[in-house]
């Protein structure tokens, strides 16, 4: 496996890659592996002949008060793990790499890795971003402003440095998944996406790399999260079609089980986001709720055949 | 030459001339082609194998007020140009294959080809645009809110769907240059841009596809701006440095020389656009006038070396 710090080095490579004619896979990460990554990156290796994973903790996704400072890093761990399931080439840019109009901010004492100014988009180093529209102000949405702008903005660049034939997203971000499909089909990106499902630990809780905040009894608590959807679902499929009972059904189930704050709760549907009253087809059931500090999302998808 | 209508049908012709190993050069238009646009497709032809030329009058870039319903249109004239300076694939794609969101204003009585709530950007349709930030909101930027935002938008767009090895721009739209040249460092777009020198008729008035829509008069009168700024140009190649005498005199001769209203005259830097007070180094010379209802741009970069 190649570790490659440089858009550059990237670029060469690929190049090579492709006057040979190979097929290229791409998984997009934060870093700090856990299963869910791996299983992304095992799908990859199975479906193309060359797999390009990127670790990049993303400045811009983050919000001036969020947790991108202590958002966990071991290099040397994820190189070992990503070299293990097979990668090619794991690529891992530096902020300035990136974002090289970050490097002035230095000098004005906010480039200390921690949010800063240029951390919200529209930002004052009036980069070109892009602007995924509504579907970025709902659910995590709502409460992250400019979070998908940020993701959209940097998956894009990640793929016009990558160029893969397939991109491969992990469920447990729904409406990353949702988001990034519109990007793709609005800009009319040449790249596939294939989607894997949550990875769960034995108890449930869908893993993170965020997991490593919690406290042992906050850890205990969060189970509740997906207990509360399990059993959403399952009320689904004995009959309930009403969105708002749905939500208070969970609401009630988290606050019951655990000391936590809920974000949101929602019924969407699957494809646009938009809110269901009368649950039918494909619906989204998902939730934000932070444990201490410690913000964690989970989601679970229902089909609803007929009525 | 091929004239295709649809992006599968570019897609896979470009799949097929990359297996072959060829270069690809790109140049984008809006049609009603003049020498300026002829000169860019033929500079493409003989640096590249193959040469693709886009003809799409983007309703996304022009304001509800602007001409995009009377804009020029020529598809019999356009292609026999095209083929004649040796273009291979002309792509000419309709309004609903570039925007499939777009078709469900036709129910809304919206969808009419003249300018509706669609022309702007954000849109209503919610899609997913490409901001450039403040750069667009300078020079014509400023009495054309969204205008670049919906001109980057579309060549982004083209651009994946083209996957060219350069694109050719005319230095006629001296801003768009500057903001597409930003959109493609900023998004790390894999494709080199190239400009080429603005055409000017005998008597100095720049080719603009817009030019036909002005009366006798008009015709004759605007050749006072192409003047006014070689007439600049020669004052600050004699020793004159200050910005706004510049400008004063500029708009003096036009205002003279012509019954014409001034929508700007700038000295700006040639690379960020940020207004000069002081002449030196690069300097950009843009300006924009409307002879009644036809709004004309013109431009001269000059380069002042020292003091």
């Amino acid at each position: 496996m190649k570790i490659i710090k440089t858009k550059k080095g990237v670029q060469k490579e690929i190049a090579r890659l492709r006057r040979q004619g190979r097929s290229i896979g791409f998984v997009p990460t934060m870093g700090y592996f856990h299963e869910g990554h791996l299983s992304l990156m095992r799908q990859s290796v199975r479906e193309n002949d060359v797999t390009v994973v990127s670790l990049f903790v993303n400045p811009t996704q983050f919000g001036p008060k969020e947790d991108l400072a202590r958002y966990p890093r071991d290099l040397g761990r994820d190189s070992r793990m990503a070299r293990e399931v097979g990668v090619d080439i794991l690529f891992v840019p530096s902020i300035e790499e990136m974002y090289p109009e970050f490097e002035g901010t230095r000098d004005k004492g906010q480039g200390t890795g921690k949010a800063c100014a240029f951390g919200r988009v529209p930002c004052p180093m009036s980069r070109v971003t892009v602007k995924v529209g509504p579907i970025g102000d709902v659910l995590c949405g709502a409460s992250r402003p400019g979070h998908f702008d940020g993701v959209a903005t940097v998956v894009v660049k990640l793929l016009n440095i990558v160029t893969p034939d397939v991109m491969y997203l992990g469920e447990k971000d729904a409406q990353q998944v949702v988001v990034l499909k519109k990007v793709v089909k609005d800009m009319d990106l040449p790249v596939r996406i294939r989607t894997c499902p949550i990875f769960r630990e034995p108890d449930g809780l869908a893993m993170s790399s965020r997991n490593v905040y919690l406290s042992p009894t906050e850890r205990e608590e969060a189970v509740v999260l997906s207990r509360a959807l399990r059993e959403a679902a399952s009320r689904i499929r004995s009959g309930e079609r009403d969105g708002q009972r749905i939500i208070s059904e969970i609401k009630k189930l988290i606050l019951e089980g655990a000391h936590a704050s809920i974000d949101y709760v929602s019924v969407v549907d699957a494809v646009g986001l938009s809110p269901v009253r009368r649950i039918s087809g494909n619906v989204l059931i998902a939730l934000a709720a932070r444990f201490g500090k410690t913000r964690l999302i989970d989601n679970i998808t229902v089909k609803v055949h007929g009525q």
